[in-house]
């Protein structure tokens, strides 16, 4: 089969097709998106070397007689079930995971993928592939609502308006909250103005300082501008990775009694409800579609600053 | 009045008495201690100038007639009693406030302080003076358990057995929870031993990880110690100032979902209980008794290696 292969640098390869195990579905893709993770395993993230692609949605062709034809979304780490983490029902913390196109297992820009079948969550009618794609991201941004407790009557910023920092306001405009969407070009103006979201240039904030902050940089500058916008007490949220061993003021976390959540992996099951009730806009945020045979040139577009969602049509 | 002030360099010096405005108390100080914030203000700190000192006990001379020759203990922050902070009733993150011996404020290394009378708790008898002078680092410690909930069945491991560490380690005792506190000499064992908790070096942890770490190094290393000593979605709770911008991983909290929570100032009510109660061994950690007069070898001995509290006598 054709797969995006990672080594050293980025090909369309033939391999061989996947080995279905027991437990596992032998997955058809037939939209992947690519992310920023994907970018940032290109340039040494993970050392990880291997089929990229961790956003799918895909159609099942084997390993569950019962629901050939079924599309579907997976979610993206392999657990073990047998460790402290799985038993509580934390399986994206597995002391033993690996994740599709991370690491230790392939990814999705290929024809194929085996997941286990308890990774996988059915995608309703009502939802397009172009759409469906978005759950896993989505997911992370509704990750923070499950941590956090933001209430109608509260501040909010998000600092980093790319792909993530987009569905993080989106989820978060739906808690009522009084939020704020730092920004650096015109496109996000815009897309935030069409969905009724306050969008801001960093300095026209000053002082104003909020309860939670949302920072979805990864960049150390990023954090610094979170700490300038957070009120003491207040909460500041990481939901990316970041280059290197940034600088921190931790005197200031300490003294303003400041706490830091660090936020990854989120439920599947609610991102595909948001999806359904149309509470997300994420049609807006496609910025490209490509065939697999041409990954390298959508990689070069998902790469650009300012480009929003890439998608590979398999 | 006799005052010992800080002014690029400690001194004991002859200053004017200070000036009593409406809703202040005149306080004749008894005993105050010596912190690791006071030498770290020697060492420029806050650019503070002035009398320093935050932890004392002293007895209402003036200001409220019907108190006189009650001993008292101070909160340390003088707030403005107007700001949104202190309307929340979080007067500790004023902002406006000054705090005492720390910054815009004189302290209590003198034989006078003038303090807000809702700064002001009375000391039951049975508390002595070399007991209740704790009453602002021991009330710094119960403020973790005010901002996280510890349980019986979690693990816990304070870094750094310092003055504050161990007054940490024996709040957290009292949740019942599996405690080890990370210890660099022998002294910091007998102490631990003596109240009933594990002491153990850093190398002897290994991989043991645990769902709280409590760093009170103040320290870049302690941070990197406490970021491999957590489990994934644990916390880290931060209870020292640090030196200069510490280089942090916060890919690993983002990743790992890991908490930081800053800690400062707690309850005087919580920590006068504890000692009321006799909950909580302060007399053993007893390093040091000086008059005011001897004050500048009071500090020297304050900042020798492996010393813990230095008393002042007024």
């Amino acid at each position: 089969m054709r797969a995006l292969v990672f080594d050293k640098q980025l090909e369309l390869r033939e391999v061989p097709y996947p080995i279905l195990n027991t437990g596992e579905a032998l997955l058809k893709i037939r939209v992947a998106g690519i992310c920023n993770t994907d970018l940032e395993i290109m340039r040494g993230y993970k050392g990880f070397s291997g089929i990229l692609g961790h956003e799918f949605v895909a159609e099942i062709v084997d390993g569950v007689p019962d629901k050939i034809g079924q599309r579907v979304v997976g979610e993206i780490n392999v657990s073990c079930g047998n460790c402290d983490f799985c038993r509580r029902q934390i399986p994206s913390q597995c002391r033993h995971r690996s994740a599709i196109g991370i690491f230790d297992h392939d990814g999705a820009f290929a024809e194929y993928l085996t997941l286990p079948i308890e990774n996988l969550h059915a995608v309703p009618d009502s939802i397009s592939d172009e759409q469906a794609v978005f759950t896993e991201p989505l997911a992370a941004a509704c990750q923070i609502l499950r941590q956090v407790h933001i209430q109608p009557n509260d501040k909010v910023i998000v600092i980093g308006a790319g792909k993530l920092g987009l569905l993080c306001a989106q989820v978060i405009k739906l808690t009522g909250a009084d939020l704020s969407v730092i920004v650096r070009h015109d496109r996000q103006i815009q897309l935030l103005e069409k969905w009724g979201i306050r969008a801001v240039y960093r300095d026209e904030l000053n002082n104003a300082r909020s309860q939670f902050i949302i920072d979805c940089t990864g960049a150390e500058s990023g954090f610094a501008d979170a700490l300038d916008l957070v009120e003491p007490q207040g909460t500041i949220v990481l939901k990316s990775t970041y280059e290197g061993l940034p600088q921190i003021d931790l005197t200031r976390i300490a003294v303003e009694e400041i706490t830091v959540v660090g936020s990854r992996c989120g439920s599947f099951v609610t991102a595909l409800r948001y999806l359904e009730h149309r509470l997300i806009d994420v049609q807006g945020m496609i910025d490209g579609q490509y065939s697999l045979e041409d990954g390298l040139r959508a990689m070069d577009l998902a790469s650009q600053k300012g480009i929003l969602k890439v998608l590979l049509k398999v």
